[in-house]
């Protein structure tokens, strides 16, 4: 296993744009200071931020229809860290990987620990899967996992969620996420409270094997694969779960989990004001959980939501600290293409965030001057940040034009000759 | 004042339908039996059913663009009670009235309530208005009430609200209930958090005020009039604020205050599991808070959330006993004739969720029999339980069609002659 | 290939019911006959009331996430032959089948032909596939089918619908449905208009492959598999595109295909007067194409329907005439149950709709009485017409209680013996 | 009656901020040349964009709650005409005003256009008001305007609609645009094909009496004032009703008149391709028609629409050239500040649009290249164009920053004192 992207590569294509870059990054400097702001402490956050790929996310994604397989899509745990280190190479602030078990298990921890280090990668949050039946699987979970009405589910889930625990610390991670599809289809199918009483009651198990420096996230979703309830159908359920099982658990916001037209960034505040915020599912999404590439539809959304995220650390909000991640399916594009793309996006947001002039912000909310507000927040998000985000990869080595990089290298190509057999079934389920 | 709907005349109306009403109330008894259903056992529950009046609602309503007065509408608190008294005289389940304060303020309140007894009416929740600016008020809440950034204005809210609790004290009302339309529209514009800290220490005031046995009845809502936040704006943080308030602080579920698609009867069943379910605004909507006339749209979403209640009576769930109140705008119909036809909507869900075999259900839900299950619940809601609440009322009473003896009765055209100058101003605001 | 049913057990288990059938259908005549309603007359109607169901919908459906296999799924067309028949033999109201092509190609199409011929079973609509690639396929759909910016993508998906109109020949079918998962992702990815061009060039292709006693109707659907933007998105694009191709294309309304909150009846009302309506798929859904059982959320939706489409019967419409079809996903249910509960459901909305007093709606509407024409919607969807659907399967041979039957048939578990190695593959796609 | 800016304050103004223009136009042009862009075409292009304002946008709005009035507001529409001249002498792309009658009705229309001529002022399409019955109206809108079961509530509508064509050729205007809120609250209370039919014959009386080089435009609204169905409830019908009328006849849409999560700018792309594109309302939205200021909440989604708008033109599309216009309720902020900032966005979006390099886009597209092509989009929108806009309306004599020139000059409190009695009823509608 070896650095997939040739240094030398990156330096040739960055030298092709350093001097444009200089030139904007200087104009874009001066615009600052006229403002106080200066650029080169906007960089330097923008260097320590970092987000979390997931590793499911290399290969290409689908739907019930079907999946359209992509060149030289990763096999394995292996390839899907070689995939994450391309993508942290380039990018520079991807350096944790979210793995996804059972997908994810090797038989020997060790190795895949070494292997990461190797390639200078973390691991993030552990991803319990209890919403599919493994080959082989002695109780189904096709009426429920963690609320199952048969104790025998109940108990695989619970006990599987246990072996994410252990198979975490192995990797170094602290953090376990727990998102199920129990609910029902039909109305009477499930008892409502029963069934958030047999949750809650698993939960509680799986929280007592939590190591005292671990937290345990709860991820909340309106809807799919259950279509009339869910479990954890909001962020309601979901805070009133961590909130009954201890100050370990705290509540984890997918964008693309809500009901339509919901206020995202608000849900965010609340979470933080109530010392739940756990962490974060980045995507877009028009209609339900579309899981499209993060800002690609509502960037000022995204924007909207680091405008809480650093607010709160600007107010040294107590309990403070989500963790950040992708979750996306990449069904038409090259998924490290989109991961780089992604990555960037969102690191967009929270440095226009950083650069929201928060004295005048709260001077014109308490004047209710609801005009000078709004624009306060355009203003930053106007800002065209690209060349902080460009200067921060460039300073750590990593990619001006991550894309173009990426294109130049023939990585693709080469995984697609090193990797036979990949891609899979193509069909899907109607 | 009289009793406004002669009695001679329920009694002749009922004659013509009593011949037919007892053949169908026997067929209906005949098929419970089969299933060991009592048909009396029922009638007498249906009979106990009450769901309460908004005084507001026996006037035409409108949107902001137009308000178009019908005839003979109620001028003012007392002409809103006879129209109340005559739907509870032809309906028998609406003996209690829901005021709305400044709105029904009047200078004797004594007074008032001996013209309540004297047409066998109670009073329900008290609701106070924050949402506007009364003529010559001090402080305006154009930019919010209770959540105000200005002290002026939040100490004129909260003092409303503790007048409102004396006012209801003097009318034998035991629960306020509070809405605000508190928010923004403009990213920005208002620091969630902040104003969430002060709404809440502005609750707290007034939750201080409360008599021990009274209840504090929050309603949260989506958005309207507030079009990007709001500060209650969902169950989440409604119940978050009812915990933070204390154990006589309850949530109120408007069922068209809610994101689209969302599942309220989940969420009822929450706030039934964690005792914080205080009562209902029934109506019913298809696109926002359409307040249409109860059930009329969404029947068997009305049934599902009865099946929670009586699910939630059947298993004597702790802390269990909501208000029930309508919460409709008649804009193209007979308010008084809405009112009687939606609280009877109201009792058929109720009656028919009486009706579901609750032991068969649980069974089926333990054995995940999801098909059963949901025909359980069908069977129920499909059995036409008319002839239950056609011999309630006339058990009681009252008439065994209503809308038939109220329009035989003239009452509408004696109003439109006795109330002159009703109505008010037709054009609405754009 | 048998009759699956023993026609004894269905006699033996009418036998049972036959009574309190006898005792509830006489109390119902006697009940609608004050209406001047005869009820032998409706029952007449309900038997001649016919609903497709799609071969595919006898196996269980899923997600991206999972499918959970359900006990002897048929594994081909002739298996999913006989579900049908068992289907229609209790439900004696589907007796055609509708066909997905290329799942259900055969060799030999005589062969088909004779053998759904010996199970009394019809054709009905061909549904063409070309969203998902096939094994070996020289061109993919990845990037779209009938509007691929890449001819050879094009060419090969109008072959396959010529295809398919050429089984649907050998058949006996008259209808081709083409429904297409073309859109995109991304913003930009896709030019509306070029793609919208592209299409309408390859449908007409399609069109003139058409016999003229066809008709081609196009399915519209807002999202999924494409999350931005979709080529026939909803009933304008559909509408527009059916009048660009000729009078034989029409629109085809699946209920689960909307946007949220959209009003579906009215859009049914539109295609009506345009001449434009070609059929349905009939499911039900909360949030998306959620693919529930028909009737099983929304029922007053469903009769909302048929109260358009039996008002167009009764105003003699030109050409009106749709096809109905169930569209399912059974995730958690036996599919064969499914479908003959949701077969009942929608002949429930049809019946209910026939005995709508539809002079009185009429001159309610005329003088805008708004709640007496909503009620007199009201009191023929409350009223419980089970002993009429009830009896017009009795009447034609089959169970008054199809499910009872069936269970009691064991005609699953046999399945179960006779089609080993069915149910295939239980991971979705994430 | 004067020019209400002082032309020394805003070259005063200007004068703090030429400065830093200057060398954010210097960067920004250096930058838009490396790919081919003059930015001084594109300026030029900026400068010639017009955006009308709808007279009654400078009045404060409300809600069906509370209206909470503004300082000063305009009493009629030579007042409204005042402050539409400001706002244009300070934006500089608002030289048309759009009328509402009989709001903005006169006796003498000549003395109005010699009004609007000495304030350098236009007059965009006029809208006809059929949503509210004026005082002493002889037969009512409440059961709708140009679809009522009476004819003589319909011919009421068509005369005011042929009225408001006269009073448009008096001011230069050569656009009708009609709205109305007809639809119905109760299912059962209307027709819908044949109240259809009665909306087309009253259009055709309409679009009759329309001069041959006038437009006639169609708005479409999902909901509000009509909670259960509206007669042009998407541009589907709305569509069907402009080629049902004729060539003059074309659509019109408001941004905030859809159902949740549609596509909007593919509606305007599919209505491009149709050649029945009238006009916009711009606004932006979060629930409903929440008629917020444009750009606010959404804009890249109004990029997108500009997108389509700019492709358009670039592609010389046959029958393009759809008016603009603000339509906005401006509740809590100086109306005339809303719309300068509305404006000003609006044409950000059209800016942005112009420097998307559609041949490279067009290129990807192609190539199904979704990661560049949406790249490509979103570096033209992440530009900050700031300096354009700043320079187009610099050089045509307007303010770098019109909302600090505004509050610079006083007008608001000018207008205070000028304008007793303004602002009317604070009292809505529940």
């Amino acid at each position: 296993m070896t650095q997939r992207i040739d240094k030398a590569l990156i330096a040739e294509e960055n030298a092709k744009l350093a001097g444009f870059l200089k030139e904007d990054y200087e104009a874009l400097g001066n615009q600052l200071a006229r403002d106080d702001i200066n650029i080169e402490d906007i960089t330097a956050k923008a260097e320590q931020f970092q987000i979390a790929v997931p590793s499911w996310g290399t290969g290409t994604g689908g739907t019930r229809f079907a999946r359209f397989p992509g060149e030289g899509e990763p096999r394995n745990i292996w390839e899907k860290l070689e995939d994450s280190a391309v993508i942290n190479d380039l990018s520079q602030c991807t350096e944790r990987v979210s793995p996804h078990f059972p997908w994810d298990k090797v038989d020997d921890f060790t190795e895949l620990k070494q292997t990461s280090d190797s390639l200078n990668l973390k691991w993030d949050s552990i991803n319990s899967n209890t919403f599919q039946d493994q080959p082989g699987q002695a109780h189904s979970f096709k009426y429920g996992s963690l609320s199952n009405t048969r104790a025998e589910s109940r108990d695989l889930a619970i006990q599987h969620n246990l072996d994410c625990i252990e198979w975490g610390k192995a990797l170094g991670s602290k953090t376990l996420t727990v998102w199920v599809g129990d609910g029902s289809n039909h109305p009477g199918q499930q008892h409502f409270q029963s069934a958030f009483e047999r949750y809650l009651d698993s939960m509680k198990q799986i929280y007592a094997g939590l190591p005292s420096d671990w937290e345990l996230h709860i991820e909340h979703k309106m809807f799919e694969p259950a279509f009339y309830s869910t479990i954890i159908q909001d962020w309601g359920s979901n805070i009133l779960a961590a909130m009954e099982l201890g100050p370990q658990a705290k509540s984890l916001v997918d964008l693309g989990h809500h009901a339509p037209n919901v206020n995202i960034e608000m849900i965010v505040s609340r979470l933080i004001q109530f010392k739940k915020l756990g962490g974060f599912h980045f995507n877009d999404s028009k209609y339900g959980d579309d899981d499209l590439d993060s800002g690609s539809l509502h960037p000022y959304q995204q924007f909207l939501i680091f405008n809480e995220l650093v607010d709160a650390q600007y107010r040294n909000q107590e309990g403070f600290g989500p963790n950040y991640m992708l979750d996306q399916s990449h069904n038409v594009t090259d998924p490290i293409e989109s991961l780089m793309n992604s990555a960037a996006s969102v690191q967009r947001s929270y440095v226009a965030a950083l650069i929201v002039d928060r004295k005048k912000l709260s001077g014109y909310q308490q004047d209710n001057d609801a005009l000078m507000a709004s624009n306060t927040l355009k203003k930053a998000f106007t800002t065209d940040v690209s060349p902080i985000l460009e200067m921060a990869r460039f300073n750590r080595g990593g990619a001006i034009d991550p894309i173009a990089v990426y294109r130049a290298s023939g990585y693709r190509a080469q995984a697609g000759r090193e990797r036979p057999n990949s891609g899979g079934n193509g069909s899907g389920i109607v």
